[in-house]
């Protein structure tokens, strides 16, 4: 090995650069360099949405350092002594030789560069869904600065008036939200039954309730069948049950493949997901290569199994440990992912930590219990905005699997508290008297997340029998008659109600109106309120008072996903 | 034991209530009594500095339910199924006879009431000072609806114009905000060298110029000697070093003392810290009686000594710990605290959890690591924020002990990550591939906690050797001789500079002048930028050419405490 290591760096998005800048810390005398096939280093992608919306006009804000400066070539090599060569493309790797070919996009011209370390951070591509007409203008993904470039003039040339988004995931709802801000008319179009498939369906249904309240059309269960086009442009997109929508801009985020081209050709073994073996080295199969970011598949801590989990926080803390190993050898981990996602949709945040339901029962998790809670993030005297989280824990150890959280209200705190939790693979029990930052101006006196682990505690000792507002609906259209008593007061009542059969049965007024429940004790009861803590203590009163079959509607009115009366 | 269970709850502002309600979802049958001395019940006490300061103007939401109901006798009798009674205190505990003696204020009226269990929730009585004056109208604490309505007056009034606030505690804190944005001239006066004593000196330096920036006055290090008055008025304090300040107002935070009168003299025992005894089931030395909120003392998860944790979240879940056990008998626990608090300071919060370092210092842990990390809670294009954090662990496991948070971002997020690590009794390695919630509109790529973690790693490894401002600025004013890098760009060094001998030496300019680094490789050198990242990277150039004693001074100009030369 020559006196100088040489690592090379292949991407120059997210994981790449970190890596590179965590190996020059380690090593000044290292040669380090990075090959970007796109013009741009260091873009903060996720930041494309905000651009595009006109969140900040100055492009350079998404690749450029805290203090202001752009992250070009220049820097690299002066403020961290790596050369980045941009627009040059990394052709084949020869794992025995332990060279690169690289091209230069702009000469064309060819080089073979020597490598004692390679990192593989080639990122993932956006799927383009195989149908008729993908090929015409104004189909587009948001996945590049490029991409970025193209929606932003888009938007502030104000040229044109309908715009379709193709996938509600993510990045789906984030380039919805940026259209929609702009005056476009925006429909987003999923092909399955919920958007956000990280959230259980019925917070998915509270989101969407949410974007279509903000005026954005979306289509569920349907996907999209053929782009149409006059003159090479598109004009509208039609969908699988026939349905036209006429529109100039169609944004396709139906997700993304890990980009492995490069490492595949070389014999580099891939998994099951389609990202880059690694092990929690960050070392692919080949002990000379490295990867990281969203080419690389990685272990879910609550599963064990293998998943591809393009976050951009991941990547960086993947390339923290490839730049790191790179250099020192096998020296730090990165142990996998609980797969901790947030998004941002207009007023409302929505995130998901650990396992969905969904997920636990798709991994095989059946003995689970879940709660829904229902409340503000702060006291009403500090304009508190309502937070619907969902709880998911193994029920025999009480074990936290999983967390999701959507709303107006503080939705990135109770994500993080929760992901700690599971991280640290803590019981409900340990959750029920964390020790939290309380002011007012901050949280409730018992804070959301805390709240959410009482309910819980109260469902797996049997004190409270939960019901999902999804199973009353599913009972009310099998036609089951259910004996429904909304526990709010007269004025909430008259205001909004359900309109699903309920009786206005304020908890105050309970225990002298006893004789109007059912003569059979054994007769199904359902409470609920707002958010259906005055729908438990009733339901402990009937209880109290000999009920044997009364159950509280998680979250009450404010997580019911229908419509309602009024 | 007769069929129906007595309990009475002595005190009726949050543990009390909050154990009443508990009781009585766990048996519907038992007779639960609540004596509360004073007229209103169920307080949100920690909300008056923000009714006092006018964020709200509806007295009544201090004491009402989210949606709106007052939480009156009538409100707890009609929805609970508890007899409030209010204005009613409670003279004598017969232990043997389990009887309690509770007068009627406003009749006189005196009555013994039975008991099978009693919780005890007396709170904590607001310290006065032993000085002269202290007797003088205009003198006022903020511990009580009545001290809330009183301050609420006079800010409406606006019939003074200079006002006191005797401590700068959390409280006092708020209060100062509270009255200054009332537009009442307003000076802290702190016996101790700082405010906020839960804070390490240098972060809480960072909120006392915060709170100057806002135009409030702050002397520390000067106690109050007496208060002067006219005609039984309060005209001026007198502070300890005879500086007299005229005022007609002087709000006194000093610090509570638990409430255990009654329970002393019924024989239960106390505490060191002069709080209540109980176990774990927040049962006292009788086993009939429980007690709960601010009179107990409570369990340092941490050092596993004693302590006076007057929180408002703490209250509320010993209440619901007490509540439940008696009723069903010892069947939950409340383990104890890791003393996490939170403070709204202007436009800045300001908090801890776990042990500060003078707090682990102070219980005997010696092998401790600390860092500071000052870098903003969002990325530069959504407007992030700085955040100054303060990180201690043990240095043999990488234990995380305590967390300090300041600034204007998102403290509160940060301190509920850190509460959760800690509860968890995660170290440090731990926290270096945390799953937290990202997207830009919520956080970093990689969020200041872990980034935090990331550098305690660095120092932990030997990689980093950091400096704080303190030490820097003592090693400054002992006339040692140091050779200070600033790492900035020329344009932020002419905007603002620390003045403290520093040269100019941008990052990457470096490489390219190390012959005008000192000759000796064992020179002091000491590195810093706005935040000390390049400050960092600066310091492995120097490291990785030979230089041998290298610091890096943590938190940068960000975290300098002192005044600056421009």
């Amino acid at each position: 090995m020559p006196e100088r290591k040489r690592i090379i760096v292949i991407g120059g998005s997210a994981a790449g650069p970190k890596a590179a800048a965590k190996a020059r810390r380690l090593d000044e005398n290292a040669e380090i360099v990075i090959i970007q096939k796109a013009p741009d280093l260091s873009m903060a992608s996720c930041g494309y949405p905000y651009y595009v919306g006109g969140v900040f006009d100055d492009r350079n804000m998404l690749i450029c350092t805290p203090t202001g400066e752009v992250r070009d070539p220049k820097f690299y090599l002066k403020a961290k002594g790596i050369v980045a060569r941009t627009e040059t493309e990394a052709l084949r790797i020869d794992r025995q030789a332990k060279t690169l070919l690289i091209r230069d996009l702009k000469s064309g011209a060819e080089e073979t560069l020597a490598y004692d370390k390679l990192i593989i951070a080639t990122g993932a591509l956006p799927k383009k869904p195989p149908i008729p007409g993908v090929e015409l203008d104004g189909i587009s993904t948001l996945q590049s600065m490029g991409d970025a470039d193209y929606l932003r003039d888009i938007r502030d040339g104000r040229q044109i008036t309908k715009a379709a988004v193709i996938g509600g995931g993510l990045i789906g709802i984030e380039t919805c939200e940026a259209l929609q801000l702009a005056g476009i008319d925006i429909t987003v179009i999923e092909m399955l039954p919920q958007l956000l498939t990280f959230l259980d369906w019925e917070l998915a249904k509270l989101v969407e309730n949410h974007v279509r309240a903000k005026g954005a059309n979306v289509i569920t269960d349907n996907g999209i069948a053929e782009f149409l086009g006059e003159n090479g442009r598109l004009t509208a997109v039609k969908l699988q049950n026939g349905t036209e929508l006429p529109c100039e801009l169609a944004v396709v985020a139906i997700g993304v493949t890990p980009n492995v081209r490069l490492a595949q050709e070389a014999g580099l073994e891939v998994g099951a997901t389609g990202g880059l073996l690694v092990n929690e080295y960050m070392q692919t199969s080949d002990p000379n290569i490295y990867a990281a970011g969203d080419c690389v598949e990685a272990l879910n801590l609550i599963t064990g199994k293998k998943v591809h989990a393009p976050y951009g926080d991941l990547a960086n803390l993947q390339g923290r440990a490839a730049g790191e190993n790179a250099v020192l050898g096998n020296a730090v981990t990165f142990p996998g992912t609980i797969q901790t996602g947030i998004c941002k949709v207009f007023d409302f945040a929505a995130g998901s930590t650990g396992l969905s339901e969904k997920a636990a029962r798709a991994a095989g998790l059946t003995e689970i219990e879940t709660v829904i809670n229902a409340s503000p993030d702060k006291p009403g005297f500090m304009e508190g905005k309502l937070l619907v989280s969902k709880l998911v824990v193994e029920k025999s150890s009480g074990r936290i699997l999983g967390a999701q959280c959507v709303g107006p209200g503080d939705v990135s705190k109770q994500l993080a508290i929760w992901a700690m939790a599971i991280k640290a693979r803590l019981g409900v029990e340990e959750m029920i008297n964390a020790d939290l930052p309380y002011a007012p101006p901050f949280s409730l006196a018992i804070d959301h997340s805390i709240a959410t682990a009482h309910l819980m505690q109260n469902k797996l000792k049997g004190r409270m029998r939960g019901i999902s507002c999804v199973e009353v609906k599913k009972k009310l259209d099998a036609g089951e008659r259910l004996f429904i008593l909304d526990n709010r007061a007269p004025e909430e009542f008259d205001q909004m109600r359900l309109g699903i059969g309920e009786r206005l049965m304020p908890l105050g007024a309970l225990r002298g109106r006893l004789n109007e429940m059912p003569a059979d004790k054994n007769a199904e009861i359902i409470c609920f309120c707002k958010i259906s803590l005055r729908g438990y203590e009733a339901a402990r009163v009937l209880e109290g008072h000999g009920w044997k079959n009364v159950k509280v509607m998680e979250g009450g009115v404010m997580a019911w996903p229908y419509p309602r009366e009024k």
